[in-house]
């Protein structure tokens, strides 16, 4: 299987950090090949110790998130969507690392959410793999091995967006359903895609509550397919029982509006008129929240399958 | 069993529309004593057909939301906490009802989210129970028994807060895990805690989306426990595996922001330290959303018992 | 002239810290009689030194911002307009007082918006006017006197409205153009109306940064106008030269959008269409922030009256 | 005095639709130097008749607001400000553009605020310069000459930003101070600021409530200034009397707090401790809404730069 290392593969020995279409793709790889991408962790590798001082780690790298990418997906044009079947994580080191940030965070004042109060002071979290596979700090955290991506994205058309950000081409959804075994959908707004993928989590709670969720390097294996012709506007995942659509804005209220009226629109594919669609959810849909902490928030909103393919009745 | 009709013991012969301890109580009630209260539905009974016009409907009403109570708890004191055993629920009749309003609903425009399109139609869904014991609507709107009380609350002190409102002594929360099984806890404000329930809930997904649930009139068995001396600031849930909080306000990430800094101070009291809870969540909470319709938005922050109760490394 | 004492003239001696039709008029009141209503300050005349503790004064009081009412207005019937002028606001003493206070304030977390910084300490500040007539803190704090009321209100139909809270009958908007000279028109929900002032302020900026202006007692003299049979949904202004509308909501683009909403059905009533009044005030109207510290944000949108009664082109 | 033509040279002819350091700079400027800046309208000039399907025309441009720039400032560094002195502003054309769109606007569903409803019809209007010099479209819509340009940046690190979004750098804030006579600071972020305008608009009221001003072609001219070493991190602005602070962000509370925030921080630079700037711009701050319907909202924050200067009491 052919291994996508960016450190080796980009013109500047360099990650991305935004999703654009403007730097040269790292790599061509075709619809139907199983490829693995080495991803480095969100501080991009240079927090390795409790005694780290954020501010230092901070102003050593370029950016939040580095990205693997971009990678251009063969035959894939502006108007299609992207299907990524998320085959396997493995971790590329054996710790994880979480911090508290003074400025970053769903309970600290942050660069949008300004306060006068006195900042809380930065607290570095580290985690090992301990003999059971857990990723142990403490024993009282510690915690199972269920990693995903917190980063995943096509370029947009024109702008370049920081890898903090989740938007419509997916970004940075922090979302804990971007795992092995489910298939993200993501619209192809430039062609060849310029595929981005980073920022795996070993762990992350509904939320990300306080920024940092058990940040890993990674090696992520995926397999692309392209649907020609179709367009979505938001990320859709699919998991073996559920459709789900990612919605990402500020305020909240408005990534949930998002997140359902992008599952209605799936629905009205499999025959529902749009109404009967709003209903129905509001009776069977669930809706959580992937991020409170980032640029735009994350709400995911899903369906059973076999309710939104009208199977329902039959089979229930 | 003592069951507590409003019709026949309250002075008006009629629902409170207010949450508050302005009016007589219905009952007295001993911790301790199962009770059933008979709850009307969101409509008042109103809504009996499909072509029923909804403000016709409206204008025969007080409000919406009507509620049984307020019940008088015996031994509950301001600044004490109400907890709520919710026992079981039965439907009070053979039939659900939901519709889509033109301006109420996650995905139209409302009373504070104004804009100046044409408003949806109204469209009325009458589901009756079939021999599966199935809400039946048509072949593809057809959902399972899984009934909760819309709204569960205590008085506040000097306000009367409509019952369509969630705020921090429960209230319209639309919260699915307000169940038989669970446990609720209110803060208690007055003395009597002025206990109102009602609003109940064939079914209902995550978010509310269109505003209306799968509306019931019921029987609601409960049983009342007091904590003496224990204050809570905001509604707290119990399932048999998760300890749950609720957080109710505008925008939603408020709400979220409630929720888990409620569930943070609760883990407090089985000894972490508050950074270390804030950083457990982010790895292991979960964060769903109750209502994105209601005048304010409910977001339910959830942790696993064992481990909020730091009995996880141990058996995990 | 008629002067309204409450401490005199309630039954319990006490202002009222809600509005609602609960309690029993204090005063009945003919429209186009002038009266004068005495209000006490935000904090219940009892803070008093810059040495005083907010915690302790604030256990004293029975809430926050103590209204004189409810003035029952003869005539006013549920459905009707009430046209408040106000015609004159005298200080009630020498002083007036300000503080920044640890969990309420636009700038601090608070009850909704919670975090886990240390809370700011609280901060006192008083003002005494000087010989200039400006209200003296020292060289750089020192204000002109700009009085206005903090709270005007109707009572809602079924609600007791906490004094804190701004809404659509009014309510604690913090409006600084809720002063002398204009009138302000608030909806009539029951027979009376049950009329609120209190929470006098010296002077305020826009959106009350820090959550409490230069918060005075005072002496309020109005007139009350009837528009039988006129149903309006949220407060209007209107000032010599402008009519202007206030919405109170969150998040605060939900107040905007009220404000403007009502601005352009305002318009109406002068022949405007309701889109031709849409574009209209795209280029001409004005949205200032009233409070951003409240349990609502207010904002009030403003348009010229020439402009709005179409005398535009002729005159200009 | 040079003319900076953008169709002319930048390299592809066209305007740009991003504010970043990726394009070539189209000219380079030295501070002091006056230049005039030939922008285009928000439409590209391809909205020319009320005939026109706004459709049709966004299929034919790149995408809303082309720019003129970047322009490369000589001397600038990152870690600088900028200051661009606003000359003058001449129309382009004799005609100005607004249009009312289905899907953009502070009053109907949008990318972002989604919603059922059935889309509001499209709608444009034209204006054209009467003999008084106004911009004159019926008897009633009718609007004086107050030109200013509703974008201004410098451009970001390593994003692209679309030529729709206000942020740090500035960009869509469609701001009306910012307008000739004032001074816009910007903070720099890339060596040669990489400076960018356009989307002039002949007047706009606050908050652009339909989403389109009155759209207009022109020829903008400035002057630079650089302040070394000296790192900002929002927009301010500097009329002769105000100093002013723009805040971009959703929800719209978080765009009062930035810009309040900001101007907090500005105050201390003339001596002010941060608690007393907090207590002294709730007495006298202003804080009006620049656009409530772009991507970010954009909130001003002012105060007089007397009071700010602490000359406030020895001359008033």
């Amino acid at each position: 299987m052919r291994i996508i290392d960016q450190k080796k593969l980009s013109a500047s020995g360099e990650y991305s950090y935004v999703f654009s279409s403007y730097p040269e793709p790292v790599a061509r790889v075709n619809p139907g090949e199983e490829i693995a991408l080495l991803t480095e962790d969100a501080f991009a590798g240079l927090l390795t110790s409790e005694t780290d001082v954020l501010e230092v780690v901070q102003k050593k790298r370029r950016g939040p998130n580095p990205q693997t990418g971009p990678v251009y997906i063969e035959g894939a044009k502006a108007g299609d969507t992207l299907k990524v079947h998320i085959l396997n994580i493995e971790p590329g080191r054996d710790w994880a690392v979480s911090c508290i940030h003074k400025s970053f965070g769903g309970l600290t004042p942050n660069k949008f959410t300004r306060m006068i109060n006195v900042p809380v002071k930065d607290k570095v979290y580290f985690y090992r793999f301990n003999k059971e596979g857990m990723l142990y700090h403490n024993d009282f955290l510690c915690f199972p091995w269920k990693p995903f991506m917190g980063t995943i994205a096509t370029a947009p058309d024109m702008e370049a967006v920081s890898a903090l950000t989740p938007f419509e081409n997916g970004g940075n959804m922090d979302c804990p359903d971007v795992k092995p075994g489910n298939i993200v959908w993501l619209p192809v707004s430039v062609d060849g895609a310029y595929f981005f993928t980073g920022d795996c989590h070993a762990i992350q709670g509904e939320g990300e509550l306080c920024g940092t969720a058990l940040e890993i390097s990674a090696k992520v294996t995926l397999k692309f397919e392209i649907i020609k012709g179709k367009k979505i506007t938001w990320p859709r995942i699919e998991s073996p029982d559920e459709y789900m659509t990612v919605g990402s804005a500020r305020p909240m209220e408005d990534a949930a509006r998002i997140a359902y009226a992008e599952l209605i629109e799936w629905m009205t594919e499999f025959g529902w008129d749009r109404l009967d669609a709003y209903q129905a959810l509001t009776q069977t849909g669930k809706l959580y929240c992937a991020n409170m902490v980032d640029t735009n928030y994350s709400m995911v909103a899903k369906v059973s399958k076999k309710f939104a393919e009208r199977q329902h009745y039959i089979i229930q």
